[in-house]
């Protein structure tokens, strides 16, 4: 039985780039970290280690920063999309480029004055990251998925579990009233054509946190989809959306051997194991997603 | 334009078990993550929050500590095929389970007498994790993909990478000489029906090591390849292998300016970027995955 | 030579505590994780195992939960103090009790109306975390470390770095204009007696921030320095700041091998390795420290 | 009142460095993580920003380049001491410095034949982490703490706990047989002069080992201490040890209500909170430590 190569890539993983905007001495500073992975015509390499088709990983690294310097980085799917392009197109080995993008948040220091007050100086946010991944193929297709994850959020009432499936091995009460806590990791896919991304991403970060918090919550995964929705009807851009939503399980203390009584007050938060829900919302008439989620 | 429920699961992740087996005064013991994820009849929940179809996580949770008290934990892949295969006989609404475990390798500490020694005290090896993924579903199919991640190999000569593509961003020079090192995530799926887990599992990781160190490399692509082949070659019950490669950079340090000559001594081992090289190998003939990779 | 038993401790670390306050349909969270060490007459469970004088940490977990409840958790110096001085107080055997708390921050879902918005929906700030240490003895005495820690900064300019000794080991160019980047760990003493811990809090972080922004630096040390001064010269109750502060390498990258300059804009944040800088600033006349930093 | 400068540092921390000594085509490779810190006439550069004192944290890192390729890298305490006595010795404004370094162990690969099989290739062993810091003062003085972390041990039975305090937040239960395992993290100081530092650290272990699975325990305590004893009673180059050794639980999982019993085989391994023991073990005529700990 003949051994064949299967699917693969290869790129250049975690390149952090800091790109500093000096606008008269206001400066604007965009933090990313950049992965490429790249595939196409690739049996000599994986067979004979002959690496006439391979683009290095540390080109591509280079390109990173040259690009940053050419073109800046504003829109983080925008600088992948011309990063996924120039490879596919410049290379005709390439037949495929998947580039992803992670951006932290940085807030101005407020109030300060002097040299670096308002102007330079910068505060991590500390809020959550924001992603794309952007896949392009030399049949001229470009899939853009953006995203974010660690948006942790919690409501401390508005959340029930009960009526459910009850087997030999259930001990679980059902409650009338919880914490409900998670750490939203979510996607969505735009439609083909450019979307105007920040704006959209702000607008779907609304959209996340404005259902987590107005649902009257039955089950973990009500909520989860009414989050989806709440994107889909919202942004007409957007034609799908996948949610990661672990259960981070907030426990009631039994306080009653100490003679206390726990109306839902005091909580043990516990690390592992967890709940995790996952699900995706989409349009009837959503086009095929190809490779976009890969 | 109707919104409309996609693919879903959940279930409970990274249930801690430690699992000690008392052999009269001697002890073996298993430890072991595991975590499953359920899908079916989901639609209720999401749109309305009807729990009547759901079988709680906590559940989940207490099914893997009664099992593990009634079947023991032999090897993992035998003990997932037993959870994923409860959930759906015993749940109507339950259409597909995937069960996934990690498991962590101990040692007896060695040369200890009396109370302990030898019998019942144990040192974490700290060698690499085994892992499994099981899927079953109520057409009756059941998928097993094994696995190991954290191995981490050096080779610190036998490497070299040149004959690459340039262009204008290339400032990398060949090399006829370099350290390859990478951290091996590897995953390889069986072919229908019963495997050997245990004895699989160490054939397969001496046949990693052994293509890992015995490849003379012209890419890290190369030694991939090597290596899933040197599995399909070896074991006949494995029909692929899929393989996650980070080259883990160690760039020779320039010490001219201090008089100082290096040859291939002195290295630093760069944290990020790095390279990633991800690849399968299989064999020509092989059955359809389908969601045994998910 | 005769082997004796040496400083010593025990206790439960990292309880985590979630405190609701329900303030009619108005709730408040305070999301901590709790400490406690205490130290005494431990001789004998040392040297023979006998547990006559050890209160269990898990005793000292329901504690923490007990008290959460009975007490409600304000700031949270006040609370480590009350901690404190309870297992002092109330168990002969324990001397010395240290407890240590780190808080989260979390801020109201902006916006949202219904059900939850702005009155029980939260999203985690992921700011800095707030810390503190106090120490309590059975000689009456009690010192209050208050802190924060992963307070990430950045000054996109006015810093430079020059003058410095040359050796036979030295590469480094000077430079007129760099990023200074840095990761504040700040630990502030006050002096003895009950300060207004939540508005010292802020104001010290007000400090350290302004201190950083304001400062044209020469060197982190001097940054370093007018931070810790700035808080001293503001807040009566502090006697003594210790920061660490990692210098967090952006590094230029060289363009010209592209045709390109890099006018301080494109630049590359290094993990490792990383200078680190540790100092202390304190008034003149402040009084002995005793255990408070240990 | 006037502001001061307290005790201060700088230096270059996590340095990465893999050593390869070629001996024919036999390699050994040595893999550490070196950080330095330098005190000494720092007023200036705190107060003014006047760098004149200060030796680059950069240059420190190509230092430790340096003398890897001069030197070797033998013991890692060895190394450590050449690298304080430079700073000290040829810098005026150094009066002290102090050096740790973390060393990950690695083994050749077991069976592999041709190029690379047991000559140059390495697989890394995940054992514990081996580390050291010294301290050298322009005084003249140099102590040096060997010790290890991540050890992770597990006795499976020959472990109680019962005798300890009851008050009004007990709900511990007394136990006659436990799980106990811990995470030990040791620390050694050597009495002044040289030791046989690699002699050393194998005895040092096995004395760790030997006395955690050979000591019937009564508290955990009392097993640090047996473990701090018997590295005392053996290594006479030795005259202190520290272990901080978290109990890590594994609670018996109640799975009576499924009607199964479990005689002590089935836990759940609790992340957080847990016990943490803190002790020093010492010979009664220990010589002064001076900052040795630091």
């Amino acid at each position: 039985m003949p051994v064949v190569l299967g699917p693969n890539r290869y790129g250049k993983a975690e390149t952090r780039l800091v790109r500093v905007v000096r606008d008269g001495d206001v400066h604007h500073i965009k933090d990313v970290t950049v992965g490429s992975a790249l595939s196409g015509d690739m049996e000599a390499v994986h067979l004979t280690g002959d690496n006439a088709a391979v683009l290095p990983t540390d080109t591509q690294k280079n390109t990173v920063y040259a690009f940053a310097r050419k073109h800046g980085v504003a829109q983080i799917e925008d600088f992948a999309i011309l990063l996924a392009r120039h490879y596919v197109d410049s290379q005709p080995t390439v037949h495929h480029a998947r580039v992803e993008i992670e951006e932290y948040f940085w807030d101005r220091i407020p109030g300060a004055s002097g040299a670096g007050g308002g102007r330079h100086s910068f505060v991590r946010s500390g809020r959550e990251t924001r992603t794309c991944v952007v896949h392009h193929d030399r049949d001229g297709s470009t899939t853009v998925v953006s995203g974010l994850k660690d948006l942790v959020v919690l409501n401390s009432t508005g959340s029930e579990f009960s009526g459910f499936v009850q087997d030999e091995y259930t001990t679980l009460k059902p409650t009338g009233d919880r914490v409900l806590a998670t750490e939203v990791s979510a996607r969505w896919r735009h439609l083909p054509g450019a979307s105007p991304y920040g704006e959209s991403y702000d607008e779907v970060r609304r959209c996340l946190l404005g259902a987590f918090a107005e649902t009257y919550s039955l089950s973990l995964q009500q909520t989860l989809y009414a989050m989806g929705e709440r994107v889909l009807n919202t942004r007409k851009e957007v034609c799908e959306v996948r949610l990661a939503m672990p259960n981070k399980h907030h426990f009631l203390v039994d306080l009653t051997p100490f003679g206390l009584d726990n109306p839902n007050e005091v909580f043990y938060a516990a690390d592992r194991p967890y709940g995790l829900i996952e699900g995706s919302v989409l349009r009837d008439d959503t086009p095929d997603a190809r490779f976009a989620w890969e």
